[in-house]
């Protein structure tokens, strides 16, 4: 069962909106067993609305529209449901009530601009937009569902949740689509690959499709299947998940949607420890990635954001002489941060960072992306020399994503 | 001039990947008068990849496809390529050598894979990505210009300002659209409204169009015109910002691009003065705003984030009668914070928070949200009470913004 999406707005194709809507819209047709097959953004233009209404109605039986039902001028998708289904509109009475209560409910009288709103085209249902006067539109033509809904994020989350996906369940018999993600770091995509390629050659006659999608330092690894049978594909995936984590267990830190701060963070809870930082080049980046997860207060202290030497001296007791003679960014002098910090704030692990971030400020024996990072323990302290690249924000974030994993490793061992 | 975006990967149909890029690249080719007609997303699926772009060579002049160029399985974009131009790939010495250049200037052995990378369409001119291994790729056919980038954003950012946006701009002639942005913080949309209404009116008959964009704290608001003569337009833009910027000084940072940690960091540059932060709720994000700029180790001597209460009183020396008596979101702490870190780094100026960033921690007196701001100078102390909302991301972001902001007017009366 396919779908198409198709999002109306000029405010898309300037690039003022950037359209999260569809990602939404994907995730819920995914899990009824509906996979989306093109994703179509077209401007306030009803000959090119209704072009794309065509379009897809060759690819997909299920097309989900999402903006233009404003009640101003410049939103002219419901004349173009119209134009393509040959109707008009009628006025409904059950869309008026749901307006007016829209109003009378919060004390307001209701703009006379918004009666437009209850003039819906004959052939559809309507649909309860429980927070706003767009009300979602079902129409159906040759076995084929076209839903209009409003793009304002919440009301359209609140229409899929509420009335489409429990409509389309009830019309359509369709197959399972499963993905499992698996989640590494400090490994690049194309390592990766040599390391998985016997495995991953034995996905296909398991019918299971690998992607390779790469962020910042890290690496997510998407197993997908089509099947009628949930469970059968879901031990399928654990099995295949099972065999990949062995082989990349030193880069394997998490599965779906768990971020690595957030597994830290357990990990931390779990042993009753506590952390902190001393950053130079991340600037208080990991700071703030840890300080993201609710409840972070319970393991993590604070940060000492060193960003001149002299603070480095004063505040963490790093030597004058191996700064003079080694530079900050060095293995003494990191491993000294993070020892220093450690004790400033007697934490049981700590995190610092020193390097070059760029664009200025490398030389020939110390590039532009060069960065060593250190952990203390309360027993020692563990550095590792890396070189990234030459941009100043990946730097800065492949750092902080490394400098996470190497403390994991550690705290997993501990 | 019309545009298509074409962006293809099954991440993005599944819903796991918003598409960001074709905003970024929307905004780009706007602002050398280039319209963007329809954006496409399809799946790794070369048939489909190749409808799309013969639709696109319908409807537009320039095609901007991203996406699919890995050296993994999963990516086909290049086949799809070679499929629609009826060619072949070739093996390009230029290629080759930037993508080892990439692996050895960071000490790595490239992996055998990428060899693949330098394999492109015998009819392209391979464009430089400093970033990746994906190079960029210009084709033309029958007038019109196609041009296949990597989906990774940054890489594709670099190669669409360093490579795409001056080949677009040298080979068509087209009329200017001219967009300036005014940038204020520290008002809602709806209030700004409320204030600029008439000088609003007085856009239409200027054919200027107006956008309000707003973010975490900001609101952003976009003049938008389009015409044959640059100078003429830019005048219009400019003598209707002025009249603007006189309606809402209060609340206006700077224009365009521009960021409220560059604009702070070049007055103090200007000043040759210096800044250290304390952060509490806002857990390193002021420290990571201010060191992604550039060359902010000038004037940022850097932060203690002081999570848990103890490093408030032992690294701030904030007085633990008054934490015990009016809690850590009070005047008297945020005002200590920030004198306790300026005088502990020696700095000119020191921002300091304190704040409630939920979801957990909020009383009926101090509900999540609450956050105090302070900045410290040299002969004084200024503090401010906010209640921003109950989403901690927001809450974390606003209120570094805000403070960003409320040194920025400290600053400029200094």
């Amino acid at each position: 069962m396919l779908a198409e999406i198709i999002t109306i707005g000029d405010e898309i194709l300037i690039g003022q909106t950037i359209d999260t809507n569809s990602a939404f819209i994907s995730i819920q047709l995914n899990q009824i067993g509906i996979s989306v097959v093109q994703i179509t953004s077209v401007p306030d233009n009803i000959s090119h609305i209704t072009e794309a209404f065509t379009n897809a109605e060759n690819r997909a039986s299920v097309i989900i529209i999402t903006g233009g039902l404003g009640p101003t001028k410049d939103d002219i998708t419901k004349q173009a449901l119209c134009s393509f289904f040959n109707t008009k509109t009628v006025f409904s009475s059950e869309v008026m009530k749901q307006v007016e209560f829209l109003f009378t409910s919060r004390g307001l009288k209701m703009p006379e601009t918004n009666k437009e709103q209850a003039m819906i085209p004959e052939n559809c249902v309507p649909l309860k937009n429980s927070y706003g006067t767009a009300p979602g539109m079902w129409f159906e033509k040759n076995g084929k569902v076209f839903v209009s809904l409003p793009g304002v994020p919440y009301e359209m989350k609140n229409l899929m949740e509420e009335e489409i996906v429990p409509r389309l369940k009830a019309k359509f018999k369709t197959p399972y689509i499963l993905h499992e993600t698996v989640l590494t770091q400090g490994i690049g995509e194309s390592f990766l690959m040599e390391i998985i390629s016997e495995w991953e050659e034995s996905l296909i006659k398991e019918n299971i499709k690998l992607a390779y999608l790469p962020e910042f330092g890290k690496v997510k690894l998407r197993l997908s299947q089509t099947g009628e049978n949930f469970s059968e594909l879901k031990e399928k995936a654990e099995r295949k998940i099972n065999e990949l984590i062995k082989l990349i267990s030193e880069y394997y830190y998490g599965r779906n949607e768990e971020k690595l701060e957030e597994v830290i963070g357990k990990l931390l809870k779990d042993k009753k420890m506590t952390l902190a930082t001393a950053e130079s080049c991340t600037g208080g980046y990991i700071a703030h990635l840890i300080t993201s997860v609710a409840g972070s207060s319970e393991y993590y202290l604070g940060s000492v954001v060193a960003y001149s030497n002299m603070i480095k001296e004063e505040q963490l007791n790093v030597s004058k002489s191996l700064l003079d003679s080694e530079g900050a960014v060095s293995k003494p002098i990191v491993e000294q941060m993070a020892i220093g910090v450690q004790k400033k704030f007697n934490s049981d692990f700590a995190i610092a960072t020193s390097g070059i971030a760029g664009p200025a400020g490398g030389t020939e024996e110390k590039p532009v992306g060069t960065v060593w990072i250190a952990i203390a323990y309360r027993d020692g302290v563990f550095s590792q020399k890396h070189l990234f690249g030459k941009n100043r924000e990946k730097n800065i974030k492949q750092s902080s994503v490394t400098a996470l994993n190497m403390l994991r490793k550690i705290l997993l061992d501990y």
